[in-house]
């Protein structure tokens, strides 16, 4: 029996385990993805408490609450921050095969340096001891982004947003890592919503253009978009339950804006014909500006009422869709390619049925633009898993070319969560490692080593031209 | 090379060995989904022999007989017991990796002691050997079930079902089973189907409701689940191709119906506006009764038309739908929390594709009303493979909370079919016991313990609260 | 650490090295499906270097190249021999986890007798040491073909193919190799296809009958079928994104084909419509011929239509479709089955959500007419990996009977690739011999042997009846 989460937790073989001391372990990393707070990042205060820093916004540890029965009060409600730890490692100790123990403990370990399994038992030594480390140690943001040898974040913003604090960020003294906006416009894409109307008058004001038309929606887009370049973004990020791809004519794409504009509701089938029109614009500019295109795809969001009534969204009542999304895919990414302005793209899915669908979409639409111009992202959300990641990988290995994998990102919201670069790469190198010992893959250092510090840092860094924006 | 199905079959550790061994192994059973007969087990007549007992009533084994070009006489037909038993045992050999395979061998040896493995050479001598110990043994369904260790049983019922034999077994001494019945109102939701007026006024009669109106039927059935529940039941059933949920005007549900009682053909899109309000309303009622909601998804029943004309239902030609479920599942699971009227509920799907689907759908409806109150129900006919356990459970460990986990049913009709239950909680232990031997959960005897013997048994007596009903 | 892609590449277990070197290893090969050139085997000319033999038409490799960033005149284009076996081997370093670095070094291997693992650095030797083994040896395809020890190469051809060549081959001396047509009557099929009207006048010409009316394409069609049979034939294909089954009245058919016959557009419902009854009657027509029927599901073709302007289709832009099929593939094989008309059939998907899909299809449809009538085709194309073939192997071991499967074929255009099938064997023997070695299948060396060859070569042999084509 191995010792629990030691220091060759997920190494099986004697490669893998060199690979990651040796090569993985200490490259920085590179975050495009994440929902971090520049405004937190800026301010730099510290946490209170573990439950805090733990427990105070993250909906996958009230989804396990709640699973275990436990009442909501803990999770977001009044409790006091010791009954919540409490009930959370109560949960902790059922959730057996589930990736939150393993982050748990990692964050336990590497930010504590708590080395004791987070149990009801075990619940109260814990939360004395790392509480007394908050509050002796440097739990400020900046400092774990430093002590997570991070180099680049890259945080997720909408278009109306004046990004001040990431202008601010960027004359703090002391501070070794890039803090880059994302471009993420879905509130400008979603007619079908409530607040649709709102926001495309926000949108209008922040572009200062008077918007009657979608196509002065598009046109205050790309003037954000400049505006957001200008500060630093390479990257843009879309979300959708599937791809949206439906071909109309201009008369008809007003029609059904103004009606959205007018308060009416919109189906999301007429949404989709106002979207397909606004997102060929932007991924055209994308393209021109040398951004990487983020699609997101397969999201079903707020199914609870009740809960969304009550305390709102992204709360932890989101689920996995399963909508058919090649041919709109495909389409839509054809649009663009025919008139060379398909920009580098990303394509994530969260459900694993779509594994096969984006792995060969890749391959589609992969040019001399660059290495994988088109990249199966890492797995996302529920798929952020040791299941989800190693099929995530070898499906880019079977269908794609692996060793040019721009790798991890977090898509997280706490400043621990860094942990997971080291889960994944230690998950990555045990795939490399194991497929070498068995005589799969040729014996070579250095190629090995290329490949695993590209698949941590460089290749990524390349792919989105970091180095130039630095 | 381990020997063939030996004491440690399946447990590949130390770990996984001591949890099946110490923990699991001897733990009773509690089948809270399964189709025996309450009338078999009252009148607990012995089968004659091997052959009855296994390919009486198997379609899991004509259908791998047929795959193997085995006449039909020798399945459904007029063959002898000896010939019939030749042709399976020839077709077994060649079931390499089926579980059809392993669950023969663990019958073989728990129920009649043979340790031989089972082709068409040894055919011959494990025919007699298997029948003297039928006709030398006792082989009656009350001591199967007694020799099984189970402790609870629910049986499958129409809701227009008199539950005599479920009352009568109330009053057997020296069977310390409960045999429950189970309220499945399929037949009254499938008004597209052949046989939907005659059925309907069946239930009328058995509910002593004059049924004019759809709202007639709902009564009916909220006046039958009443009776079940007086008889012990805890649970319903309920089996769809696709989670139906269409909402539509009370006329026009009223207009479906009265045209499906004509007789007329009804589509199916028309049937789901008839569906979603009986289904709501019911619903409503098992939460009102503290019953479980089983929600079976994914059946395509019947698709060989020849065969289904000349030897009916269940016979072996069924097979796994592709649609479409997340949306309407979760919008009706929301339409009853919204209300506070979500029944405790588990979800099967007989397409592994939806396990990401349901194992992440739990999570957006789970409270305090109950530990995992939506369950992902385990690995469902064809999936209750080696591997479709090993996902289920790794899917419920990586999306769930896998200690809260209910555990296996049987879903069988076969009183010797309870090995499957040891078969389940092998692949159980091999998988927890390979984690906390590789470091990837701490090692805590009691922890894992709770959690082995949970799953076992424990998680299911508590979520159905059947000491309670004892 | 195992030697790079030894001898006993693959195989972990002493049970699979026995089963591959003792029985697998030299069973010959039946390549029932696959894309070679009748005229090229009959030419048989040698490849002038390793560039023409492995980069002139292999579409895998284009892919492979294009996701490093590689340059089309590389791949495609003028660039010399030399440029572009560097720029392939540069790409293979990367390829990690993908089945071309296994492929190609099998290749090297045992047609080249070279070890050397091939990379950016050892390129340049290897290019010279592979082409003095092409001009010093014999590569000729016959050759290549007799050193592969095929005993059977199943080509795909149309319907309006003199197979002059096959015919031709049937003379040569010296040749021990079945060559035989196969029937793909896919282009008379695509009603909704630029190009449709031009093929079907083509067809009539062919089958010397005046195509006035989709009855007339029919006649066709089973016309030119009789003339495959009598040059061998024994197998069709078809493909399709989804399986088509929609019922039409006669009027409404001869409409649409009419319409698409005067190079009007149609939809692909309406093509549907068409195709259905033509379906029907093929089916009918490899009923009664004793034909066997491949379906291939799920390719989405030529998705670059930039690229597909400029170099055309089979380039290197397909792609995985996601469509439901489970419905229409049961309707349509329900259809033939009902009249005792449904061929022996081979079912093939690309997407692997739908294994479960077909591994259950398969059960519906078996009976006494072949043993495995109804077969689950191996892993196709992009599936044709390693997860891949051992998935289908273990969804068809789960799911139906795995010792009836009639195995492997190279799908290839290339005379290299015979090597795919030692990769199918030694996964194929890893598997079987892994359960037998942890005790989950009892060790009989006769049985297995059988099992073990069966799927090598025997079961294709009996299921296609091709002894006595021979």
């Amino acid at each position: 029996m191995k010792d629990f989460m030691d220091k060759d937790f997920l190494l099986d073989t004697e490669v893998a385990k060199k690979l990651f001391h040796d090569y993985a372990e200490n490259m920085p990393v590179c975050d495009y993805h994440c929902h971090l707070s520049p405004k937190e990042i800026y301010e730099n205060k510290a946490p209170e408490s573990i439950t805090q820093l733990w427990l105070s916004g993250d909906h996958y540890k009230w989804r396990a609450m709640r699973s275990c029965g436990v009442e909501e009060r803990f999770c977001t409600g009044d409790a006091s921050d010791k009954e919540k730890f409490e009930k959370f490692a109560y949960t902790l100790q059922y959730c057996i095969g589930n990736p939150l123990y393993h982050w748990a403990h990692l964050e336990l370990q590497r930010y504590f340096g708590i080395y004791t399994p987070l149990n009801a038992k075990t619940a109260n030594e814990i939360f004395e001891k790392a509480n007394h480390t908050i509050q002796t140690g440097d739990f400020r943001p900046r400092s774990l982004i430093t002590k997570s040898n991070v180099k680049v974040v890259c945080t997720t913003d909408d278009p109306v947003d004046d990004l001040k604090y990431h202008k601010r960020l960027k004359n703090i003294e002391d501070f070794d890592c890039l803090v880059l906006p994302s471009f993420r416009p879905d509130k400008a894409l979603n007619a079908h919503l409530d607040g649709f109307a709102e926001y495309i008058n926000e949108l209008g004001k922040a572009a200062d253009i008077k918007i009657r038309s979608y196509k002065d929606v598009i046109a205050a887009l790309l003037k954000r978009a400049d505006y957001f370049h200008a500060a630093g973004c390479r990257v843009s990020d879309q979300a959708f339950d599937y791809p949206p791809y439906a071909v109309a004519g201009e008369d008809e794409i007003e029609d059904i804006f103004r009606r959205a504009m007018q308060g009416e509701k919109i189906s999301l089938s007429q949404c989709d014909k106002y979207r397909t029109p606004v997102l060929l614009a932007l991924g055209e500019k994308y393209s021109e500006l040398g951004w990487a295109m983020e699609i997101h795809i397969g999201a079903m969001r707020n199914n609870n009422t009740l809960m969304f009534n009550k305390i709102g969204a992204d709360t932890g009542f989101d689920s996995v869709g399963d909508f058919e999304i090649a041919q709109p895919l495909s389409r839509f990414l054809d649009a663009l390619n025919k008139n060379n302005k398909l920009p580098k793209t990303i394509l994530f899915n969260l459900n694993d049925k779509d594994n096969t669908v984006l792995g060969t979409m890749l391959g589609n639409f992969q040019s001399a633009d660059a290495e994988s111009k088109i990249q199966f992202g890492p797995a996302w959300w529920f798929l952020d898993t040791m299941d989800g990641m190693k099929n995530q990988m070898k499906t880019l290995g079977n269908l794609g070319v692996l060793g040019k994998f721009i790798g991890m990102e977090t898509d997280s919201r706490s400043f621990t969560s860094y942990a997971r670069h080291e889960y994944f790469r230690r998950i990555m190198c045990a795939l490399i490692g194991k497929w070498v010992t068995d005589g799969w893959y040729a014996y070579d250092e250095d190629i090995l080593k290329e490949i695993v510090q590209g698949i941590c840092y460089n290749n990524a860094i390349e792919y989105f031209n970091f180095e130039a924006t630095k």
